[in-house]
């Protein structure tokens, strides 16, 4: 059909990496011969193919809301949070069973500090007050009035990957390690619109945001954020915001830490200055190596994590693999995504899945040839501000190794001679 | 904060149109003053707001696999089948209860030829064979090591719209009339990639696609198409896709018809020319007014339909609302959609959502200060090919009142001095 083009499988940097033009349109044409089972001729018809049991009777009717297989049911979220306290902690998306850049709302990660409220939407208001000419109260029906727009962004939250703050290698997957960044298409009216309703007073620098829940989570933001992109946003991937990401209102903050897109909307103070509430002054602050705390760093610095392959899924003999994984920055754009897979030595370009968003999910993905031996992969992301994601030592070094938040360091994933993958560092 | 600037919104068609800069960033700081409700000084604190019951308990903790919220129970596919046969017919996504673009997986229509197969996955193959030089069969694991490539797509049954070519209108909502399209983030292995492993003849210029269904559901689909945009589908939203849509494979044909679009997806088989299955000679052709059909007639042709408001929604009194929206072209990118309050008689740009996709469904909206006043509401996309989307009588007088298929023609929807919204012909 179309000429064999070899240098579309032609190594890019030691051990194995492949140009990334196997993932480009213009690089199609290379027959890669991974293994799909050759047939002898005689066999090769649809008799080659078993009648299966569930072709010989009718399958089941239609639902109103449709789940996923039941051959699916490992694929969930896992929860991480301190003895009786149910609904205070986190429960993580499993990053290595996905593939794409949208997350399901169903598996979407959260974090709550009293639970998830049973939120009754006719009763639920957004109060706009503090330093505006016009204090207003809104019910979701007059939100739902005003120009809305969407923007699929990811969120990740403040302490996502803390554990590689710690000294030995936590034993454990891209899940439990960084499944408190999930990503989807949010819709609602921007902030900015609200606020120009209720007339900010030119003193207002800042608003306060706060939550709905029994925790009353409590974040301050400043204006300009909340002029620019700030939405109040009332959908998530179509269809209402669920329980747990804040329904039936949330603050989406693109690019911010996951703490302040307060869930559960209720209230929005305009304000001087910062509030300096619990979750900005004993958590989600950097502390320095020197004993100081640093407040108000807002952006989630650039970041990747190769989902696949990764710990938990075994790989299965030398030859030909997809590396793939995901990459973010809280300032833009990801201009590039490297990946090594000889621990850092040399690094290769990979192919980014078009289009690119600021400041959504990207994901990126490189042909490998794993020749059976063992080695450690890693994945290294530039943002288009030119922010290179560093080392975990370089980030230790700069941060101190008392930090809990920020993580955005590069991790290691070391593969096994048996096809086992375990986080290590280098 | 910001000075008014009352031309943002401005009247642009008869009958309350507004300039689409109110969804522009551009647009931003004209107040709206749509109706949050103002505060007395006395009351403009926090106390304005009761401590709602749910404040006062710890909520819910995690699961592993969220569900939306009870209150939204509503928010269902609606199924439409013959007596007797659950599994044969369609299920219609509520595109009037939802917003942005994704649908989400629990609520992405489904059209089943004999129910909903319940596959084992690692018992699952896909079959290429016929005219290729090496015929070969996938197991998901070996399918999980080739490249894979993500996009955003609608898909749309070839049967979308059909009552619409009745003589009276169908006293129906957006969901019941339109609801066989929705749009996912599909990922999965480029087709041409596995056909380049299986060599193809020469001589081979079509495919047929077989799905795992007790249906064996079939089409043929040209090669060109299968060598240019069409996946083998793995995921849907990030996710396994969902049994209804095909788990665990699905061809994705980017813009063309769903039927083609074969669902549990285990054999493709290079041919010279179409195999004139059932679904692609009594079904799913365009019966002419002189009684010949034409067969193969694959894009779905540019289309748009507002889903709010539209009927079962109904307005709450005259005032300023969004009119939103869906428009979508198998051809290509969507390029303008107008709107018309005033039954078509005059026209204005809506503003579209970005990032426009290819072949993916394009979110409008426009602001319409509504005088109270009984009018018809119209949209008509445009896509980049030039592509205008017709009247319906200019579709029937092309068409004929004989078809069923393809039907792209404008939807009217009627809306009363009660603020009720109906489906009416103008």
């Amino acid at each position: 059909m179309r000429p064999h083009r070899p240098t579309a499988h032609a190594p890019v940097a030691a051990n194995g990496l492949l140009d990334r033009r196997l993932f480009l349109r213009s690089g199609a044409g290379a027959a890669l011969a991974i293994g799909g089972m050759a047939l002898p001729d005689v066999a090769a018809s649809s008799e080659a193919l078993p009648v299966e049991p569930w072709m010989k009777v009718p399958g089941s009717p239609f639902v109103g809301y449709g789940q996923p297989s039941r051959f699916e049911e490992k694929v969930l979220r896992v929860a991480a949070n301190p003895p009786n306290s149910p609904g205070t902690g986190a429960a993580r998306t499993p990053l290595h069973r996905l593939s794409g850049t949208i997350t399901p709302n169903g598996l979407h990660f959260e974090r709550s500090h009293s639970g998830i409220p049973d939120i009754e939407p006719d009763a639920h208001r957004l109060l706009i007050h503090g330093l505006v000419k016009r204090p207003l109260v809104f019910t979701l029906e007059t939100l739902s009035r005003y120009p809305m727009e969407s923007r699929i962004a990811f969120i990740e939250c403040g302490g996502n990957g803390l554990q590689l703050y710690q000294k030995d290698p936590a034993p454990l997957n891209a899940q439990a390690l960084h499944g408190l960044v999930s990503c989807a298409e949010w819709t609602g009216v921007r902030l900015s619109t609200l606020l120009d309703d209720a007339g900010v007073e030119p003193a207002a620098k800042w608003i306060l945001a706060e939550g709905g829940d029994a925790a009353g989570m409590s974040r301050s933001v400043p204006l300009a954020k909340a002029m620019d992109d700030a939405l109040v946003a009332l959908y998530q991937n179509g269809e209402r915001i669920r329980p747990s990401n804040g329904y039936p209102l949330r603050l989406l903050l693109p690019g911010y830490e996951g703490n302040m897109q307060v869930k559960w909307l209720r209230r929005i103070k305009a304000t001087e200055g910062p509030m300096m509430t619990k979750d900005e002054t004993s958590k989600y602050t950097m502390l320095l190596p020197d004993g100081r705390s640093l407040q108000f760093v807002f952006p989630m610095e650039a970041k990747s994590v190769i989902t696949q392959p990764s710990p938990s899924l075994t790989m299965q003999g030398p030859g030909l693999y997809q590396i793939s994984g995901l990459a973010w920055s809280g300032y833009g754009k990801i201009a590039k995504v490297e990946v090594s897979a000889d621990g850092g030595k040399t690094w290769a370009s990979a192919a980014l899945q078009q289009p690119v968003l600021s400041m959504a999910l990207t994901r990126f993905r490189m042909g490998w040839r794993w020749n059976g031996g063992p080695t450690v992969l890693q994945s290294r992301a530039t943002d288009e501000t030119g922010c290179v994601q560093p080392t975990r030592s370089e980030l230790i070094a700069k941060r101190g190794a008392k930090a809990v938040y920020h993580f955005n360091g590069i991790t290691s994933w070391g593969v096994g001679e048996s096809g086992e993958v375990k986080h290590v560092y280098t």
